[in-house]
């Protein structure tokens, strides 16, 4: 039975749920081929992830490796393959929550580096779990700045091998994923040295556990790193090498080899290693950031129409929270930013896929500009959905605090994305450093890349709009938004340019930029998300109702990031007071509006109430009830030892009857 | 051995440590006090928290538990009483890592609610903890609008007795502290019923486990809530109650009492008790929010001056972090709030020991504004508290991920206290009732209290500032926040009263102006912040270099406000565009200047390795060392039964020698 609260929300939906659903699917058949696999892998009580909020970080490790073990059993049963059409599927229905994660990482990044021979020796006993691998590059003292790496590999030509040392205690690998307790081979990122002279970073094969008993190798010291704040299932580990020797085979050597005679040989080009580099942020947007942003809303929206809490009207009855304008203001630009970012990344996993074929046709012009997108996307949508869900479960009150809400493990781990594969603040930099350039290119007439083409237009003049209604309109907002890229992008080249003028030295000058330069990559990046979501609105069918609420959602997505950040659009008076007073009015208008279709719009995003885990969140609604039935399972729910210890003896001779 | 990269940093500091610190305690005798109560508590190992991080959330309650029973031996010991000098230090040495301080609040309750005869029956018991109570308010269904909790009591002129109930799920008591396995008894909120008349909520003292063998007594349903985002060491509870009878004498009756004939006779005034919840909301600022603040500003700010990372000039090594503008702007805006909060602490306490004399002497004037800023300032403080401590934790980027640093726990604990002790947006909103009352008072030229009479003043003009140093007077920028808090109130208010002039209701017309009321209560707290800190600069002795430091985090706490929100400021054109390049260009000088002192001043917040329990934030800054020694003993790096389930099937058959 489905909480009335919840049932009339879907009742009064604008637009057909199943076709908006199918749409964020890429088509109908999409969409019943992703529940088919969710239904295998839901139904399986193997992947049951119910116990997850009651298990220690060792229960979690043994049930993820268990469940990498059986999915491998499962993929096999169900003819699924690597390639095939489920397969994108099987990651997302297991919400992560499986080991193993690195060992794919291992085997793509030996695809990549290594040579055919290594592929064909390698690839095939991975493929089928005969050893597991790990991929060790971060170290103690090291993360982004992969030069400053430590850990050596010195040839050794009357052996034939290469000698592995950590050398200091910051050169300790650390962090990387199923080496703490599972990996027996992991690629050792290391500086070679041969004859004396180093070549830098190279990638080398390391057995690391005997395949017999598990054991350490001789001159391996490795172990898991502990408690993360996510993460539980996953052994993430350090690893320390004393004179570790390997077979000089054992160095990937597509792109660099070392021959007998301690020759170097650089062959072919590493461009399209590069290029796999960059796509793997955007291809973390979907799984590790969409999924959490979209699952955060659904649990977040779907209570706030059912608690209900104080009186809106007096003498009715207590009103829904989501009939209260402030949490329409915490959770509807949240909602509208799922779909945004869902909208800009179809757009980028396109540019890539171009990208790819262009690669492939020795064609690399396109690098520069995917390596800034992925940059600063990377970074604007790790940031930004994190501080939604954070929003969300905050909006959810104390329910949202307990973990049976789901919510508190959703932030904990996306928080991890603003983190990894690089981290925020240094992608955001890489991505200024494009447009700075590009922005110079412009002025001095060069052509630049299609993102950035509008540096090159000479801007000036104010937004047009006259009522609240204008800034309905996409081409006003897009265009301020445009503006204020334009206006952040052009001052922060000028105060670069002045301070070296005025004798500062360039390292000097960027790091005194920095902040701004920041600024300025966030505003393109928001730029391009407004003008894709706009483009997208337009182009979709009028049918059915989705198009009109795809508009409200974008209308509310653009507004938002103006009443967010009105300094940026009133700083040279481009957007006047008058007008940011319209745009608050058309801002808070829309939020009624769409306030009548949450539900819907979540329930577009078809969560099974498994995929979701949330006492707070399922289909039906029945919260208060979930929450009680589940908290009663908890393991601290049984006796404690503390009372005979402690409390026991403090009681025991107070009278019995007070 | 002190890290030399930590080392280097203290030995530049522009002022005296030893001085800022008993500027910070309130004088040098209170340092000399909390460092006795830190010493003896930190070195009894039945207090040490070093392994908490590894703890299942059972083992922290038994060590919660543990503590708390040895606390009252240690205080015996130590001499020390609850009105003694040291009583502050206590929680704050412990970390508030101990049990029963929910039977803090029930003590509490009985004092400020029960008559002298309940106090001389329950207190003394308590007190010996020959007892556990605890606090059952909030419900499943039921936080900040307290006439909407659904349990009763109805009152039965035959037995001379409470009936108490349950009457459904979403009545069920819900996160009550120590309720959940430890509390023998309990104070019940429950709506009073007498011959059928309700006549709304009362406390009761309701006994819920045996005090022989702690079984549930008759019709007690309770137990453990289950896993939330922090507080593992706590066992919040549910509670529900069927038909349970406890005596007339039970209901707490200092204000309100049932005669034996069912007369119900209300006696006194309740305005103390209002205050009192008033109160608890600035007391609860500085445990668990300063404390919490200033530990991960230490963490994170020692952290990176040992982490070394990237080059700023090519050719030398590896820059210290913290020596990025990047850097510097996320965390040195954060310290300088540290300060600002702690200085508006002190002049809220003041105040309200003020308003407590005030209300002794039966003068209740002050109450409302009292409880506007106790509502304002605490969600003000907490929620820039809590951002402040994520900004601290992404800082460290992978190290800070770790639980070993310290940094998820504050997080994670912080975090609460934007929900508890009354919901921040609910708090916001009293806050800004207030301030338009206030508003239409000053207008109609009416007195309104101190804290608003600048509502009181013309507003207009411009902002004077004609240079970058100009904004580094606390005149000029203190006049831009009060410029701003005055716009948005009499803004809202004018919005409010235009919407009901044109027909709307009353309460139709608040909600679509709530967005903005919460803007304008955080922009009144926020001036207030301003204006003290300045204030509080302003008298500080000149000596040993305390007053110029201080005045630089001031500037910078006002600078970094206007920069983050610049649109407040330059929307009706207070502040131009190119004063907000000024504003900027200090702002950013600024966080140079004080870098240089950063060390120093986190030192001067003194907490000792023990109290920081962090990897990144020891005193010695051995970071990767501790990491390292500390991972080691983590459970995970015990044997795991998934090698022989798993893994040596998979393994066994390859290879063993690739």
């Amino acid at each position: 039975s489905v909480n009335p609260d919840l049932a009339s929300e879907r009742q009064t939906a604008s637009f057909c749920v199943e076709k908006l659903t199918a749409l964020l699917d890429g088509g109908a058949e999409q969409t019943r081929i992703r529940r088919a696999v969710v239904e295998a892998i839901q139904s399986d009580p193997v992947f049951s992830r119910e116990d997850q909020y009651f298990q220690t970080q060792n229960e979690r490790y043994e049930a993820a490796v268990r469940k990498a073990v059986h999915l491998q059993k499962k993929m096999h049963e169900m003819g699924w393959t690597e390639n095939g059409p489920e397969y994108k599927y099987i990651y997302r229905a297991l919400s992560g929550d499986v080991a193993f994660l690195l060992h794919r990482v291992f085997m793509r990044s030996i695809s990549v580096l290594g040579s055919d021979k290594q592929i064909a020796k390698w690839i095939p006993l991975a493929t089928q779990l005969r050893l597991i691998g790990s991929y060790a590059q971060t170290e103690l003292g090291h993360g982004t700045y992969l030069q400053g790496l430590e850990t050596t590999a010195v040839f050794d030509i009357a052996t034939q091998e290469f000698i592995l040392n950590t050398p200091k205690i910051s050169a300790m690998k650390w962090w990387p994923g199923d080496m703490g307790r599972s990996a027996t081979h992991t690629v050792v990122f290391a500086q070679l040295y041969i004859h004396g002279k180093c070549y830098g970073i190279h990638p080398f094969i390391v057995q690391i556990r005997s395949l017999q008993d598990h054991s350490l190798c001789p001159g391996i010291t490795a172990g898991d790193i502990g408690p993360k704040m996510n993460f539980e299932a996953i052994d993430n580990g350090y690893l320390m090498l004393k004179n570790v020797r390997i077979p000089r085979e054992n160095m990937l050597s597509k792109f660099c080899e070392v021959q007998p005679d301690g020759t170097y040989v650089r062959q072919g080009s590493q461009k399209i290693n590069y290029f796999t580099m960059t796509t793997v942020r955007i291809s973390l947007i979907s799984d590790e950031v969409l999924t959490p942003l979209m699952k955060a809303c659904t649990i977040a929206i779907r209570y706030s129409v059912v608690r209900r809490q104080s009186k809106l009207k007096p003498g009715e009855q207590e009103a829904k929270i989501l009939d209260y304008q402030t949490q329409q203001e915490k959770l509807l630009p949240q909602l509208a930013s799922a779909y945004a970012f869902h909208f800009i990344n179809d757009y980028l996993q396109e540019l890539f896929d171009r990208g790819y074929r262009e690669i492939q046709r020795k064609n690399f012009d396109m690098l520069p500009e995917l390596h800034a997108l992925s940059s600063g996307f990377k970074a604007v949508i790790t940031h930004h959905s994190t501080a939604a869900v954070e929003i969300c479960l905050r909006a959810c009150g104390g329910h949202g605090y307990s973990l049976l809400s789901g919510l508190p493990s959703l932030y904990t781990k996306i928080l991890a994305s603003c983190i990894y594969e690089g981290e925020n603040t240094i992608l955001l930099l890489q991505t200024a450093r494009f447009l700075i350039k590009c922005f110079m290119a412009a002025s001095a007439g060069q052509p630049v890349p299609p993102s950035v083409t509008y540096l090159a237009a000479v801007k000036s003049g104010k937004c047009p709009a006259k009522n609240k209604l204008d800034f309905l309109s996409p081409d006003i907002y897009t265009e301020a938004y445009q503006h204020v890229a334009f206006r952040l992008i052009s001052s922060t080249a000028a105060k670069l340019q002045d301070l070296i003028q005025s004798g500062a030295k360039k390292y000097n000058a960027w790091n005194q930029c920095t902040v701004q330069l920041v600024q300025a990559a966030k505003a393109h990046c928001h730029y391009i998300t407004v003008k894709n979501f706009a483009e997208t609105v337009e182009k979709l069918e009028t049918k059915a109702g989705i198009q009109r609420i795809m508009k409200h959602l974008c209308d509310l997505f653009a507004l938002h990031g103006i009443f967010s950040n009105t300094g940026a659009f009133l700083h040279d008076g481009y957007i006047s007071a008058a007008q940011m007073d319209m745009v608050t009015a058309s801002y808070l208008d829309l939020l009624a509006v769409i306030r009548k279709d949450a539900v819907p719009l979540v329930d577009a995003f078809d969560f099974t109430d498994k995929s979701l885990n949330s006492a707070l969140g399922s289909y039906d609604g029945q919260v208060y009830q979930r929450l009680y039935e589940w908290a009663q399972k908890s393991p601290t729910n049984k006796m404690s030892p503390a009372y005979e210890r402690y409390l026991k003896p403090l009681l025991h001779n107070t009278l019995s009857k007070l």
